[in-house]
């Protein structure tokens, strides 16, 4: 047992109550004096080469304060890498997808600007479109990009191990074919900004970004202004999953906007927008073959998948580096095959989701592990237990795992769900079928990619005792700021109620790489940590000289500042910051900290190197009924056994697992983009018909939390509730087989697939 | 000559150009989502009990939010030092000038609020009120507040050295009888405010302040909030002069507002509001007795001041403090005796003004030295010169003077402005008198007050070599934000432009005490050269590895790292950061500084102690035209010498002793409030009616600046400026003398009192 008094509490989130209020303003609630709306023109065309813009009558309607091509960004192109910078922030030439950004208007209200956009006229060349990633991939296919002969936006190829001689020593080889769906983050609030270019080139922009230093590198290298000059002003963010990381077409055009303009200018993208033309979770088609020995130890795994990527590349290098790396966890796979291409097809572009890249091949081995357990007769909990990682194990590619409990999840997931008896109980009731499937699982706890790495953080103690923290850390949603909050609380004494966390202004909060890949805990924890004993170490130089004793005998908790030695010579942390800051001199405490990842930056296109600097693992099982009259399934009961390493927060680790599990049913059973084969146009753009899982859809959610110590993450914390969305999908579909003998391997199980799954399934009559 | 890049260069301002383009946003320019408006309720009576407050009428007009009363700030009092908190922020009970605030109303826009307020019911009983300080002070009068009897605000008595001793060693004694004038601070923004009380008790605040952290405080004891809840984000500031350090009745109002609306409440003072009701320079009663042997050496100086202090005390004590301590310097006084009455009177309250305290006593002290070289028969140069202290002295009372050009100063004004010739030469040409009048000057660099001395500043570093400074200190126009930014470049060798300054936020800035009493230079100066000191030795750390070299053998210069012992090997500062802070794990250079003031508190009441680190000096002769028949004064020229210490932006210096000069002269010769005598009524509550300088109306201006190297001021600055306007006062005054042998001992200066001088001045027939 720890002894912490912060730390590992149920303590409720820093930003509740504003959040709830509606105090709390995010980007859409702001506005700014002067302020202009504007408005993009989108393509009306999947691929085409545009001949024309003619801007003329928007520009004459009354009310229109600029209209802005793709000529105004002059050539500027971005993207994750510089071999990978496909994209444009406005079409200059060619569109590439049904929806692309090709103008935008400022005008003094939302309807004039909407209004002017629709007076543009574009003249078009349209050029035969592909949407289906294998016909763009086929020779004689329309070419997407110029650069990209066959249309590849990106092909890895990675090799571990001697995976022949791993399959010729199997006892048993399986290969089958997967596909995962085409799904929206579907977070509450769409892309929003504000953007004040002021006369003096500084820009101000107010957006929801869950990665603002992101955006404060493109936007210094767009418009080629100093750092210090581009101001990023994070308000409240309704989520983000990976949808918010990068800079989009409005963002760029509300700049150039209000430079033309000399006002700020607003752009908020409506739900359609955003369903129509944002970036999407990759879909994968995938091609696996495992071999294995007759108890069930994987020999070898071959893996060939091929990514839907849309119209640009963006962060496909990570889509495609995780979806192959990440393989071999959680189990011991030593011999491991993977080739990826990401093609390019004319639809909206694909994006980094949660889960990123390795929920899609896990889903294929998940089922695939199933399959071998029962071809070999062996339970599938035995199977995960027989090839589970353990803790100080090294993958073949050199992921390095420190802490692992992955072995007491699946043991302790499959004793609470009763696994053994209700795995082979009679599964029908008439028409209603149950079943019960297990996943083990595992996610990285941030990443290490090239350049600016490391997190900062400040800690500013005021007079009265409260304390302020300065994170360059986005909290998007998921509750890193109340975390952050915590581990400084902890470190100085004090109460969580005593610290607030800024919200992130590039100019004032110190830099950060941004929030993706489950990193904030595991990377601007410890930051905050050293900040706050920075500050700590300050005032226990005053507090020594007030006890009598050495720096190193003064300890900090619960509000009091006491001698180790003798705990009974004390005072209150409140009496001690007002005789330090604002007596005699006056000193300013200000605790400074900043943390690099210590790890090397892996090789993306072979998948070396160890990612990240902890792993967190994890077991689900679920459990269905499924209607096989109908095919409905019911999501009934899910239970999850979770090694997250030491959890800072358990309850906010439980909301993080709830809403992931929320999630990844949706994407398992409900989430599509349905797409016209003619025109690329996405069909359902609405939340009536794209649909999501309610409260009375979701299942009762168990979680059973397994610490470790982690020797890499701050207080031995990892990544929390990441990996459960990868766990979700297998698990479901296992227990839908399960109930009914069907293999669904291509998502989303749809009630249709379900029944034509049953009816063809091996020995079925139909 | 230093080698300085940066420092003591003719820069331009940092926020020049959003200032002259309207970029650059005032508290009174910004608005909030779901913003709400304020107005106040003002007392029509200059002195009466509150029998009653009726706000149904108020309540039930449509539009209207809410209507608080004193009732709603729960009894709170507030004041400089706990035993003069005198002041509520509205009225309870009874009313102590005419236009104090009462009442207050939030609607939903601004016409309504105001109709609110008007359908406000106060029910008053009158009482007998006292305007002039010494009716206000006989027996009898009406008592202002209950624990003051007498209506004394605030009796010091100062006494250094042996007055009696010195007056009776003194060859000549002159006694004499002056009278300053009571002027509003004019800055071109008026109070300004916008408070947003959030349900979880957060309070953000954008106001119009030179010295938040003074509200921060207030707020915090108000409202009983922690001070990490408090952020008062601070837009730019309208200038300020001393008006602006306190927190006002609209500023409490918006809170309780806000909090009782659950909105945003705004609330802007008229410039009537301003004129009739807000803050203003005290006016001083001053009898002055000095003593001197017949070389002119000052033996003994005796002063009685009684000060208007109107109807609250709020920064009394400094304001009595400095127009007694102060008295000896610039010259060796060595016995002084100084009796300072502050009464209380039925107006608005006196408050910190340019030139704070010293103005007042200086302007006798300066007529009186003339009288007395006259009677003497010396020149009044030579009298100054052999008065004036030199470097290292001490004066009888502790303040301590390191460097000192006063002597140099006198000597280049009085060659520069041709003195000699000048002072003597024929006067009149007609009816148009010519005349020349001399003062020297200082006034003090920074104020040691209890409590909160310390300034603090950090430095963050960008990838791209620029730099973003966070300083608490606030640049209310004086331009302190351009000073430390060159401060921070010249450290880092970087140019200026590459520095960016935060504007202040309570949650994000560290600590300041603010901008008062000429502190910021000399007191958040060296906190913003320790903080970017820190950041260089990160970088140099850096620098030295890439260099192959000893960080102890790294320069900084020109946008260049260099190897000092091998100057032709040197980087890029852009290419050293990019390195630094992009590359490898990516460090994160965060540069942390703070300056406590090394100086004791002194003794408000007995005058005892050294208030300041340094002292700046200065001597100012003012040409002036007098029409003989109408009495109007022509300012025609002025010569300042200003020891500034060394002049880290000769410009600025510049501007800032123009701005004196004009500001003085309006103080001398136009402004002055009329109040009616029997309500108490300001009778000149718009510019048309208080008259200020206009450009057309300013004399030609010429500054020498004498450098000197202070010990204590960073790179050796002081103090700039406002000891100009402290000598522009009896420098015009004894132009007048000097062109009419009239002495006019009562400010201002009107046509109407020339005339009078010259036809009552001795010998004169009428």
């Amino acid at each position: 047992m720890n002894d912490y008094s912060v730390l590992g509490k149920r303590l409720p989130r820093v930003d509740g109550i504003p959040k709830v209020t509606g105090d709390g303003k995010y980007a859409a609630d702001l506005s700014q004096p002067g302020m202009l709306w504007g408005k993009m023109l989108r393509s009306t065309h999947s691929h085409a080469k545009i001949l024309n813009i003619d801007t003329s009558r928007a520009e004459r309607l009354p009310g229109v304060k600029a209209v802005i091509t793709g000529k105004d960004l002059g050539g500027f192109t971005y993207g994750f890498m510089p071999i990978t910078r496909d994209e444009t922030p406005l079409c200059p030439d060619k569109v590439r997808f049904l929806g692309e950004e090709i103008a935008a208007v400022a005008a003094v209200d939302e309807d004039t600007a909407e209004e002017a956009a629709g007076l543009i006229k574009v003249e078009y060349q349209p050029l035969p479109a592909v949407y289906d990633p294998l016909e763009a991939l086929k020779p004689g296919a329309p070419q997407i990009h110029e650069h990209a002969a066959g249309n590849i936006s990106l092909h890895y190829k990675m090799n571990f191990g001697d995976v022949e001689q791993g399959f010729k020593e199997s006892d048993y080889i399986c290969e089958d074919h997967f596909r995962t769906s085409r799904v929206y983050h579907a977070m509450l609030e769409p892309h929003a900004i504000i953007a004040k270019w002021e006369s003096n080139g500084d820009l101000t922009v107010w957006a929801s970004k869950q990665s603002p230093y992101f955006m404060y590198r493109i936007f210094a290298a767009a418009f080629n202004l100093p750092q210090n000059r581009v101001r990023i002003i994070q308000p409240y963010i309704g989520a983000g999953y990976g949808a918010k990381n990068d800079a989009f077409p409005l963002d760029f055009a509300a700049c150039v906007l209000s430079k033309k303009t000399g006002k700020p200018v607003k752009i908020v993208y409506s739900q359609k927008e955003m369903l129509t033309s944002s970036r999407r979770r990759m879909s994968f088609i995938i091609d696996m073959k495992t071999g294995v020995k007759k108890d069930g130890t994987i020999m070898a795994r071959d893996c060939r998948v091929i990514g839907n990527g849309g119209a640009y590349t963006l962060i496909g290098p990570i889509t495609m580096y995780l979806a192959g790396a990440l393989m071999t966890l959680p189990y011991k796979i030593r011999n491991l095959r993977y080739d990826g291409i990401r093609a390019y097809t004319n639809i909206p572009a694909s994006s980094a989701h949660r889960g990123h890249g390795l929920a899609h091949t896990h889903f294929a081995g998940e089922l695939q592990l199933d399959m071998i357990a029962e071809e070999l007769g062996i339970d599938p909990v035995e199977i995960r237990l027989r090839n589970a990682v353990e803790p100080n194990y090294i993958t073949p590619n050199g992921l390095k795992v420190g802490s692992c409990a992955l072995k007491e999840c699946i043991e302790k997931v499959s004793t609470a769900a009763n696994w053994k008896e209700t795995y082979h109980k009679k599964k029908s009731n008439g028409r209603i079928a149950r079943g019960i499937g297990i996943s083990a699982t595992t996610y990285l706890s941030g990443m290490r990619i090239r350049g600016h790495a490391a997190c900062a953080a400040t800690i500013k103690v005021h007079e009265d005792g409260t304390v302020s923290l300065l994170t360059g850390a986005t909290d998007a949603g998921q509750g890193s700021d109340t975390v952050l909050a915590m581990i400084a609380a902890e470190v100085l004494g004090v109460h969580l109620e005593d610290i607030n966390v800024s919200l992130l202004d590039t100019q004032t909060t110190p830099a950060d790489p941004g929030t993706y890949s489950s990193r904030v805990t595991t990377c601007a924890g410890p930051a905050a940590k050293l900040a706050a004993e920075d500050a700590r170490k300050q005032l226990a130089e005053v507090a020594a000289e007030l006890l009598g004793t050495g720096a190193e005998d003064v300890g900090f908790k619960d509000g009091k500042v006491f001698m180790i030695s003798n705990p009974r010579k004390e005072m209150p942390f409140k009496r001690l910051t007002r005789i330090t800051v604002g007596h005699g001199l006056g000193k300013v405490i200000l605790g400074r900290g900043y943390y690099g990842l210590n790890i090397e930056v892996p090789d993306f296109e072979t998948g070396l190197g160890n990612i990240s600097p902890c792993y967190a693992f994890g077991a689900q099982i679920s459990e269905v009924e499924v209607d096989t009259e109908t095919g409905k399934v019911d999501y009934k009961h899910t239970t999850v056994a979770h090694d997250c390493g030491f959890a800072l927060n358990p309850m906010l680790v439980e909301s993080q697992v709830e809403g992931q599990i929320s999630a990844a049913q949706g994407q398992t059973m409900y989430e599509d983009f349905l797409v016209d084969e003619k025109t690329g146009r996405t069909i359902n753009v609405a939340h009536n018909d794209y649909k999501m899982p309610r409260a009375a859809d979701t299942p009762n959610m168990h979680l059973i939390q397994v610490p470790t110590i982690d020797p890499e993450g701050p207080y031995g914390a990892k990544e929390a509730s990441e990996a459960i969305m990868v766990s979700t999908y297998p698990s479901i579909v296992s227990a839908i087989y399960n109930a009914t003998g069907a293999w669904i391997k291509e998502l989303i199980v749809t009630p249709e697939k379900v029944i034509k799954a049953i009816k063809e399934k091996p020995g079925e009559k139909t």
